[in-house]
């Protein structure tokens, strides 16, 4: 077995910890670049190695030892990608794909260029040119970081043109764009292998709570077939174009307008874990595959209808006490927990729920999550 | 979440490699005490220590670094055991209990104490013992080391009187049985925990070929609803009556008569594997549960058939050439590897396959196993 090609994931998060599940069940030996000893992948795996994803030093030692290069985050430099490419390592999302997750102001370009809607943008630098979009299209406006963001932060919203920028957004590269009127939000996923095939799941529909993903549906509940049909066309076209190899996530807004995509991530995400027990491939084992460019695994849902709760920590989340209530009380919870310290805010795990009814398993899973969290009933 | 209560794993087999999966999604530290470095969970676990299940240095020393002690099989001696639970260490099963998974002798004469049916036995020690068991009950019988078989080993078939005992079966203790004629192999899962709560899965039925599990069928198809209620009944009434803690599987003969006990196991077993993907709790994650005194997981179906096809090694298993063509032929296949090096009939993974017809779902999975074992068509 010793034979199976050795992949090596950067980044020691939930997603790394959750692919080394899938890697366990294909038999693929899964190696870890993680910060600390206690991140997520750290502390269940045993190929662990300790270094920064932004250290060239560290990422060419860790590279050298594997057949694969992939990420659970979007942090390494692309300077630093292209030249583990030129020495020969197979880094896949490959760095021109990943710039596209990485520097959403090169995402909306290239998607503009492709004919593919997202919400109106311009690069900015200053207050003046915030007032210049905003009286041009409408306030509010939001004002994002082109590099970095994600659940929310990075984010800023803006009513009025600002007498400056908000602190932590000087001195780094912004965009503004239109706010756009959202009736949902909805992801994709797609896997796609360096070959060429791609397998999409089912479209599923998110729910953000300030700027962090809470909750997701599988399949879209609230959206049409054709719209449906429209989103997945969309997310597997990236895939071609932008030539990603692994897996892509496409977040989009259904606005009254349409279509607009939101962000992109190339990688295992949030959006894509109900899969776990909801579809017949999870999206962990189909990284897995993609990246190491063997055929893609059936995507087809598993029931009617899987929600996917976020735990986030609460101010009284003590799991010890807290996880056996919940299994307790929601012995069909598909609990799966993070191996991080509790702490308000934090994405300590998530739960799925399996069933036939939607209004049913989204009470049940986010029960479960209540009692995880330790919150007072409410 | 360093708080969550350590679980050791005495054995490294691909039990305790499966079962560090359910603990990953539970955020429960498992430990393992493996024979080598190389053996299926070593390769995949952080914390794993190297000792003998028989050294009871190695043992205590592992022990005392767990807050619950468990096993992925049945060859702890049991004094060992029974000093570690003087010593304050929670041995789950107790070895009280394990002592029916150990000692075929023990565990036959207990369940003919409790009125549930046996195949007819006897201690044995010389050949006319055999000979005059056979005069009384008929040929064929079938002569068993009363500990350590598993898989066929230990197993002997005699049609006649032997003029001798077989080579391997010399100063062990034995016993022989009448050969039952069977209708069909069936096996039964319980989890019971210490303060006992008891669940069951769906009654499967086994396939076995030369005395080794191939294929197990979920539920058990040919087998009447009331016969299935009766088999449950014996698993649910055993684990109360021998108090066992964790996972019992009673594998038992549908024969003419009515049902005969064959088998006990205390750990996950090969039986219910399928729960994996085709039960809304595995095996693997109800034996955590169980052992740390949690509430139980729903046992129920998530496909109206489960059919698990075992990986034995073939005389051309690659699975670096095979695995790949495997995928590809059968994407709805769930395909779950050790990590052992390929040798002609070594265990080397299973394949599920989940669906709604029987048929259907077995040829798949038998085609996948063909595919991985690199066999030429037939």
């Amino acid at each position: 077995m010793s034979d199976l090609p050795v992949v090596g994931m950067v980044g020691g998060g939930q997603l790394a910890r959750m692919t080394h599940q899938a890697a366990i069940a294909l038999g693929v030996p899964l190696r870890v670049l993680a910060d600390r000893h206690d991140d997520s992948a750290a502390r269940v795996a045993p190929e662990v190695e300790i270094g920064a994803a932004d250290d060239m030093t560290a990422l060419t030692r860790f590279a050298k030892a594997c057949d694969v290069l992939t990420f659970d985050h979007e942090h390494v430099p692309p300077d630093h990608l292209r030249a583990l490419l030129k020495d020969g390592i197979a880094v896949r999302p490959g760095p021109g794909a990943l710039l596209h997750a990485q520097d959403k102001l090169v995402q909306r370009r290239r998607l503009s260029e492709l004919g593919i809607a997202v919400p109106t943008f311009a690069p900015v630098s200053t207050p003046d040119d915030v007032a210049r979009f905003g009286s041009e299209h409408g306030w509010p406006v939001v004002l994002k970081a082109v590099r970095g963001g994600y659940d929310g932060r990075g984010v800023w919203m803006l009513d009025e043109p600002p007498s400056e920028l908000p602190a932590g957004l000087r001195d780094v590269p912004l965009y503004v764009e239109a706010r756009v009127p959202i009736v949902h939000e909805l992801a994709v996923q797609v896997a796609r292998r360096p070959s060429g095939e791609r397998r999409a799941w089912s479209v599923v529909e998110t729910v953000q709570s300030d700027g962090i993903c809470v909750e997701v549906i599988a399949p879209a509940p609230r959206t049409s077939p054709a719209l449906a049909a429209e989103a997945e066309g969309i997310a597997m076209r990236l895939a071609e174009e932008l030539d990603v190899t692994g897996l892509l996530a496409v977040e989009l807004f259904e606005a009254p307008g349409g279509l607009l995509v939101n962000e992109l991530a190339m990688r295992p995400h949030n959006s894509g874990h109900w899969s776990m027990n909801g579809a017949r491939t999870s999206q962990f084992e189909q990284h897995l595959r993609a990246v190491l460019d063997w055929p893609l695994g059936d995507t087809s849902t598993v029931a009617p209808v899987t929600v996917m709760v976020n735990l986030l920590g609460g101010e009284h989340t003590d799991l010890t006490a807290t996880l056996p209530a919940a299994l307790e009380a929601v012995p069909e919870a598909h609990v799966h927990l993070y191996g991080k310290s509790p702490r308000p805010g934090r994405k300590l795990g998530h739960v799925n729920v399996v069933g036939t009814d939607l209004v049913e398993a989204r009470a049940r899973a986010r029960e479960a999550v209540r009692l995880l969290r330790g919150d007072a009933d409410d």
